[in-house]
């Protein structure tokens, strides 16, 4: 934990955050919320204690992809609900990396629910609630503008770097890394960096052994013991490795 | 139109073409039917002389599109509904080029129908009646062994070549051409040649004058006229030019 920010004006609320100015225009304050959604805002919920475990997991993953060559928005964790971060303008196409067939993947390709994909795929989708966050491909993101071509390129190596790294990382403390959703921004220079979590709201965490769910999948498909999900992967997370 | 070709069994039945086995293992009998559906045939009909047009349509655009330098499964017109093609195993990713915002795209993207895109877009969904031909990208396509990446890079080029003979060439006849939809198939030898047809059934043709739509839409939306808008199209690709 640092020392205190000064928080400013609220900038953007999103369905589980809100991001607030500081006085340094490079610096957001993120705030995290307990609040839960899926099936694009027809499900509402809260999580207790989700905000506090999905700003410590990432907190502990951000500092671990800086060094394993990612790049990202993260700078401190502040409090058990906020980090400090570099100030961003999100690029508006969401990157989903995929390991093992599930969620809507599974349902719009017929392939059945933990089929282990050749190789990993990556997908993108236009970030907007309104339409549901559609799937579109690079073509599109391009031709309407939402990215370049530079800049896909980038995202993508990124996005693979990000599951070369969280794949053993997690296969450690006996989780499987099925798919997740990551979400890029570019800084008032122009550099392209990870933003968003890393957490149990945006990863499919399987446990390795049981294949227990440890993810929001408890939620969208009410499992029960939500908040426990929660809480044991942020002790997986948090636990010392041999 | 070319000597009678004996038609062995039936290889496939699609919704509008069957494909015929001949006594030349290299080459099938197509044979183009009145059958209408839409929306994953939830709407079906019939569309008297689709068939006819269709044929004479694809048959008189593929060989200009071989000239091109396209390879297609096109050998001749045998008769008004049949065409003699290369015997090729098809290749379940169809390709959809577009020019102008339309259809599914406009609906999935909240793009106002009509919007010139900054540059075509290709995009690529998984031939399968029972899924509904979802979108996919590359990536899931060459993880699921649908198409390998090199499959793909050809097809792209190609699915641009055809774009940039058949705009000009539809819009000396006064129509734009919105967008289509591509198949390609491989041949016993491994060539990727386009296959299928390209016709109103298959693309979006808009009056570049009127804005009338010379395509399945009119079927599709309870236009009207879908018979008249067929027998346009042909009359427009079949006259002389200047």
């Amino acid at each position: 934990m640092s020392a205190p920010v000064e928080r400013g004006e609220l900038r953007y609320e999103g369905k589980a955050k809100r991001v607030y100015a500081t006085p340094d225009p490079q610096q957001y304050v993120v705030e995290y919320k307990d609040d839960a959604t899926a099936f694009n805002g027809q499900k509402r919920d809260q999580i207790l204690g989700k905000g506090s475990v999905n700003n410590a997991i990432t907190s502990a993953l951000y500092p671990h992809l800086e060094r394993a060559g990612v790049p990202t928005h993260f700078i401190a964790q502040l409090s058990e609900r906020e980090q400090l971060v570099r100030a961003v303008e999100i690029i508006p196409v969401e990157v989903v990396v995929r390991n093992v067939a599930a969620g809507s993947f599974s349902k719009r390709l017929g392939i059945t629910e933990g089929t282990l994909l050749a190789r990993p795929i990556v997908e993108y989708y236009y970030k907007s609630d309104v339409l549901g966050d559609p799937l579109i491909n690079t073509d599109t993101a391009i031709s309407m503008g939402w990215a370049t071509d530079e800049d896909l390129s980038t995202i993508k190596a990124l996005a693979l770097k990000v599951n070369a790294f969280l794949t053993p990382y997690f296969l450690a403390r006996d989780i499987r890394l099925i798919d997740f959703k990551l979400e890029f921004g570019k800084t008032h220079d122009g550099q392209i960096v990870l933003a968003d979590e890393i957490s149990p709201d945006t990863c499919r965490f399987w446990d390795a052994v049981s294949g227990e769910r440890l993810d929001k999948d408890r939620f969208r498909r009410d499992l029960g013991n939500v908040e426990g999900a929660y809480q044991e992967m942020l002790a997986r997370v948090t636990r010392e490795q041999a």
